[in-house]
């Protein structure tokens, strides 16, 4: 049997267009990314894939993107999971920083350790900081020890695989199609495991917002071929936008 | 404890403006009803009630609301659940059908019975007809013998009650602020169950698009005072304007 998975990052919100880190802070999307959104769900549409299930972050600009894909492809009726397991990568102390600022700062070695390298994390959040989730409400059904102050995405790995092990990886093997709405990070990490993508390769891997990223897997839930973008043309310039994140002033 | 129980209606459809029996089809907002739902989640958010989890129909226009209004009280985050069983009643053969021209054909009377008597359903729809969600997808899930064909209010009681005794109630008892996105007549339904309303006089119940009714309910889940609307001046106004339908050509 074919299990089929679908992923989308979430389009541009309003930090990505001030060019901020934003992490695990819950900006939403920016009239530009709710067109991305909308254009996620004509693709679907237009695809014939049907997702069964939703999985998003708890963050809003994930769970936006999710709601008009689907509305847009009529399919708002799915049953839906969250898991803060799906969040984007805890950027620490850089959460709420100005990237372009950041880089001036501390200069570009740093700047794209912490951006691109394997393991290496930001300095961590203080629980004092207007950028800090600690306490938010969000997580209280979370035990506090295991929610992270700043992540490597070695660190974003180790806390979704869990998820993907124990409740994604259940659905795709009952037979449903998946949708997983989230972000950069977390979808770097979840396609690093899929295709085994060694950890120096991963950080040249950019996903592009709003573009259904198609993977067929076997009953191993390995892929049986390439995963594949609705929109090929689109997500190779979409790769390159993100790429290029960060150099821009 | 005081648990606590939102309720919201969706607001106008595509199909409310064209004045058509709509039932299970499943159609969309209108620009107006989506202001209607961005309307209350402003007034929950003021309100300071914060919901814990959100059920809803299995319908867009319900699921739409409920989407709007957790965007605009920042709590998108809160898990949700969907049943069938919180659906619009089904309005059997009548679906489809033009609000004015069937009170035109069928006479006052006849057309009153449909609308407003406590149990007598309309003719059942045709598996055939393309008002029918016979084989629809969304109800792949649920035991075709279990869905309706035409309902009266009496049986939309009988199928929501189960879910509210087994579903709902549980996450009360828990402790948790329970938002419930539906129907003008699945949430009156509730009200009649919750309030303890004969089957005469919830035929002159109207509940308004759009504005959050609150209940707060004891241990046995009894309101422990009157149900009150957020916005109340509004929802009478929209209450004259529910039971106004269908008079209008």
């Amino acid at each position: 049997m074919v299990h089929k998975l679908v992923l989308v990052r979430h389009g541009q919100s309003d930090w990505n267009e001030k060019n901020l880190f934003t992490g695990w802070v819950d900006v939403k999307l920016s009239p530009k990314g709710e067109q991305e959104a909308a254009r996620a769900g004509e693709l679907l549409k237009e695809s014939g894939i049907h997702p069964d299930i939703l999985h998003t972050s708890l963050l809003s600009r994930a769970i936006q993107t999710a709601n008009i894909a689907l509305d847009k492809s009529d399919r708002l009726f799915i049953p839906v999971v969250r898991s803060w397991r799906l969040n984007e990568r805890h950027y620490g102390a850089l959460q709420g920083k100005d990237k372009a600022e950041t880089l001036e700062k501390y200069g570009k070695e740093k700047f794209q350790e912490w951006r691109r390298s394997f393991d290496v994390p930001p300095p961590p959040i203080e629980d004092a900081s207007e950028f800090s989730q600690f306490g938010e409400e969000r997580y209280s059904n979370v035990d506090p020890n295991v929610l992270p102050k700043t992540e490597s995405l070695a660190l974003v790995i180790d806390r979704l695989l869990p998820y993907w092990q124990d409740v994604i990886s259940k659905d795709l093997l009952s037979g449903k199609t998946v949708l997983i709405a989230a972000h950069g990070n977390s979808l770097r990490a979840l396609v690093k495991h899929l295709d085994n993508i060694s950890s120096e390769e991963i950080a040249g891997l950019n996903i592009p917002t709003g573009i259904p990223l198609v993977y067929e897997l076997d009953d191993n839930l390995k892929p049986i071929k390439p995963a594949y973008y609705l929109d090929p043309e689109a997500a190779a310039a979409g790769a390159a936008a993100v790429a290029a994140q960060g150099q821009k002033k």
